[in-house]
């Protein structure tokens, strides 16, 4: 069966505010196949960039939009969506919003694929289990250490058995008042329970200042330090990596766009933990090959998400079947256009555990008045023509 | 002063072939100071994505559009430029595109700044003089071995003292073929010059398949073997490097789109000459920085670019004054848009060599009847706003 059509849909928060909080918009994929089939999918962030990507005019020979090799394709069974990958990173290699674009069809694809077998996607990428996920509250710090204390209280209130801080004032202030953030965290948890710290990369590449603060994260029994550094700064990594404490203490990985910058932290940046998020590394099949390459080389593999349950499904599909890799990003602070897009949300269980759905494809369904509600009108001329024009 | 202005011209050609010709289109950016000192830049490939990486909708703190920090910049000096740098890359740093979009506002900005200050970019950079650099003809292999020698014949026939040849059919088919094109362009151009070899990324990270065309490579003297594979396969170029006869072979870098990817290219790549397009790379700061790290490392820098006079001189200002780096990117085959951006071209002298302008800025002077007659006309809608709409 061949792809016949893609459509996107760009949802939005009334209002967007300037925090780190990137469930405020989503750019959902919708493909249908020539036989009627259909599958789901989200790119994570810019969706009316991700849209141009997909429509734009070809510059040249390895700059086309994704349009050019999507559709049309041929699609019967999974090999099918890896190639897909491969013919759409060949002829937009120099666009370089693509991978985004890419990876909401992906998704998709792999969504429609678990319809017409009747499988759960996991199942379709080769595992025989899926394996109970611990989620872990992930949310911004509190703009003082008394909010963030607050925050972790409510986590343990709401019956998290781990949970990550992130963004807000870290980093940008002193050590000091960032090893403030660090012990209001851990004591609104109660010893039991785990913690992360999420800089965001605010470092970037200054890797003195990163090792200010790791006294307290071990003092804190910090499960791990998520992105000191930008993603690219290998060589800040591996002499984080390098410290006395730290050898399994660095996250990073959200940044990746494809496989190969994620295997290249692995490989030199010397990280514990590669976090991947499906809507941004090219989707499932890419996501899948990072899996792959985590677990034969002993790092463990972390989804990152934070937005819709369609994004959450899409990101635990790579690593269900990942036994030693228990941790799982669970969004608590979701805007409407997020939490509401599914009819039923992805939830923990009483044991604080996320369990895909065993369920055809993703497992989710799509609340079609989300996207009446908080679907945004988009249209994009190129000299005459009308080359997008959607809600 | 002021960033008051950011306009962007979309240049097309008429008819936009599949072939690997990235100068088919252009997208020039126009700055304007608020005390009306201006300016002019190019962003590399997919013009329409990098406009809308400019004016979309944010979606969060970390993924705004390019204009939420670039209007109302205060620029008075060299290092304004390179903070704008930081604060794009922050602000706009889950927009994948935003790094294409930046190139050209920070070229135009380099531009302007040497107007204001009557100074040529590379004296701003800190360099007390423009080396003359040797041209080498960069085209595409011809579609057989016979088409290949006759555009070497006509390189060597123009005066180029060096030809590169890269993409159409080479690494597609067998070994055998890609070993007739490598010495049919040897042939053509006799045994004085220099000769170049592009892969385009085309063997991905097959280590061994590029190893077979080693030996022809080294026989026929070739000065390097340019992106055997994709950007950011760091182990494959370090298993390539250590291979015999290859440890001064290898190039590689276009794809880089920040400095931490030519860093990582150079320290765990172990290439032998690092590329950068100064339109992709985030501009004229950023190939600036990856040259300061290139000369630290005994790496030499060629620049990488195939459109305009103006990104020509873009592209050499950042290692204008490395006299060990003296290779040149010079494309020979561009299409109108390209090849009449600029009143006067910058070409090689009778040398085989270019000389950078002494003059203010960039030292080109913009067509305007070029952007009148390869102009697009692109109109963004969201909602009920035009977010952008100029031809």
């Amino acid at each position: 069966m061949k792809i016949a059509n893609v459509e996107f849909h760009y949802l939005a928060d009334d209002v967007i505010r300037d925090i780190g909080d990137g469930s405020q918009d989503a750019l959902l994929v919708h493909v249908t196949m020539d036989d009627g089939i259909e599958g789901w999918g989200e790119c994570e962030a810019a969706p009316l960039v991700s849209i141009a990507a997909w429509c734009c005019p070809m510059s040249h020979l390895a700059c086309k939009p994704l349009q050019a090799s999507v559709l049309g394709f041929e699609i019967n069974e999974p090999k099918d969506i890896y190639a897909l990958s491969d013919v759409v990173r060949r002829n937009s290699f120099d666009l370089l919003q693509a991978d985004h674009t890419l990876s909401g069809i992906d998704i998709a694809l792999w969504d429609m694929l678990g319809h017409k077998f009747g499988e759960p996607v996991w199942k379709l990428l080769g595992y025989r289990r899926a394996f109970p996920k611990v989620a872990y509250a992930s949310q911004l710090f509190g703009d003082t250490p008394q909010q963030t204390y607050e925050k972790a209280v409510r986590s343990r209130k709401d019956g998290f058995r781990a949970a990550k801080f992130g963004w807000g004032p870290f980093g940008l202030g002193t050590v000091e008042e960032d090893c403030q953030h660090i012990a209001a965290a851990r004591e609104g948890l109660g010893p039991d329970l785990a913690l992360m710290v999420d800089a965001g990369t605010v470092w970037k590449d200054d890797v003195s200042r990163a090792q200010a603060v790791v006294p307290k994260l071990l003092e804190c029994n910090v499960v791990w330090l998520e992105e000191p550094f930008a993603s690219g700064a290998l060589k800040a990594y591996a002499e984080l990596a390098a410290t006395p404490g730290c050898e399994r203490l660095l996250a990073a990985g959200e940044g990746s766009h494809n496989p190969d910058m994620a295997y290249n932290l692995m490989d030199f940046g010397r990280l514990a933990f590669i976090q991947i998020d499906t809507g941004r590394i090219g989707g499932i099949s890419s996501a899948k090959q990072v899996a792959d390459y985590a677990s034969q080389t002993g790092t463990t593999y972390v989804n990152h998400t934070f937005t819709t349950s369609l994004a959450l499904s899409a990101s635990i599909q790579p690593f269900a079947g990942l036994e030693d890799s228990r941790w799982c990003e669970f969004p608590v602070e979701s805007a409407p256009p997020s939490r509401l897009l599914t009819k039923i949300r992805i939830l923990p269980d009483a044991n604080g555990e996320v369990i895909l759905p065993d369920a055809p494809g993703l497992g989710v369904e799509i609340n079609l008045e989300t996207i009446a509600r908080y679907g945004r009108k988009v249209e994009i001329h190129y000299e005459d023509k009308t080359i997008w024009s959607a809600k």
